[in-house]
């Protein structure tokens, strides 16, 4: 089975073709934030230097989220697209735990932070057991605080940091936690496209794919537009949700798709 | 810091930009092996992608052995062309060390295995200590029995395998290695230039360059050829390889760059 895996949840943009248990090409930039002009030349690129047909895909797999909201929103829109235009599933891949699976058999925890602004973090706990990557805390989004609270009192007392939220909160994270913890090398720190393919091939052979339309990115917390209309009492409308939650009937009846 | 990375060694090849402690970008190609067609304009588009001048590398790092006879050429050839062009340093990177890097902090041992035909791996057994890499056994080109042996002897009763060997030799290993082991996940299997970055920057920060022109492949075994020429009984002059050391001084006496 072939997959094509997309991640551009944050400040990196990732692409990869895997193939069965190979990982046959990944690119991958982590420089300057313009997804929206990198992620599709990359993945041409990446795709004509290795020959490959895109439509013998079987799925595209993409980091759902959480992250960037324009970047999440970018790697969406590209996964739906070819899923649509190829009638292709999707494989929706949570983005921390791709992350994490950059620290395959890692000895303790594997924790990775995804700088998340307002003093929080995308986050998640994890471990191998027995070779497979273990949930200990589901991604979700938390305080620097709340997050090493709940490694303090986890009975491992060792840790890997990973992601683009260590630089911004380590010197935090060495007040706060109380277990030997390091940093996940230069190679190994941020999202990859190859991780997403791996988990997404997982996924594949266990049937857990969604037809394109039906992906949305997972934010995980609202958009800050929504959360300052609510600070100002203004009550937010759902159309912008629900539209990306549309299914092939309705399209003819909403409007805004004119 | 900023340093170019190459590593062409095996069946991938891949270009990484690293600067300091961040990973800029990274191409790898691991499909077909044709890496004179492939290196340079993965390099090309990787670089252009960045917006970096070539110019501003400090220095190349390059996977310099073991690997493909021919691989390992066309590495080394690249990243001496632009060593002497742009009048930079090369950093030397033994293969097999920084394929052992994917798996940073992996509880017990790391086992890298190349496939060096003739019945070999080129392989070499790390530990992370400190999460800092340890050599166990330099990397070498021996059987899989020869591996085994050594690996059941040592302490460590775990063990995480890798490389492009393992396939080939899985179900030997099977039967010869008497502790628990795994094989590492498809996106942490094969070479990458990334790893190779990170090691380089590493001997970049300890002073452990070399000029370009001094630089040579570490092959571990003799070409095929030569060793032909040997069980036949003829002589094999040195010049190949003594052209590979020539200082500049030697430049305008060596009739052969005519």
């Amino acid at each position: 089975m072939r997959i094509l895996a997309i991640d551009s949840s944050g400040l990196a943009a990732s692409a990869a073709w895997m193939e069965d248990d190979t990982l046959l090409g990944e690119f991958t930039i982590n420089y300057k934030k313009t997804h929206s002009q990198t992620l599709l030349p990359m993945m041409d690129e990446l795709t004509e230097m290795l020959g490959i047909d895109v439509s013998t895909a079987d799925a595209v797999a993409v980091s759902k989220g959480p992250g960037s909201f324009t970047g999440l929103r970018i790697g969406s829109a590209t996964a739906k697209g070819i899923g649509l235009a190829l009638n292709k599933p999707l494989i929706e891949v949570p983005t921390v735990d791709a992350l994490a699976c950059n620290l395959y058999d890692t000895e303790g925890l594997v924790v990775p932070m995804m700088d998340a602004r307002r003093s929080q973090v995308y986050t998640g706990i994890y471990e191998f057991r027995n070779h497979r990557l273990t949930v200990l805390m589901e991604q979700t989004a938390c305080t620097t605080e709340e997050l090493a609270d709940r490694i303090n009192h986890m009975q491992e007392k060792k840790a890997v940091l990973l992601g683009d939220g260590v630089p911004v909160y380590l010197d935090q994270m060495k007040q706060l936690l109380h277990i030997d913890f390091s940093v996940a090398p230069a190679h190994l720190n941020r999202q990859r496209a190859g991780a997403v393919a791996w988990l997404g091939m997982q996924y594949l052979r266990e049937g857990k794919t969604v037809p394109s339309y039906a992906h949305h990115p997972d934010y995980l917390r609202k958009p800050q537009a929504e959360r300052e209309k609510e600070a100002a009492g203004v009550k937010v409308d759902k159309i912008s949700e629900a539209s990306e939650r549309l299914r092939p009937a309705d399209y003819g009846r909403n409007d805004s798709y004119e």
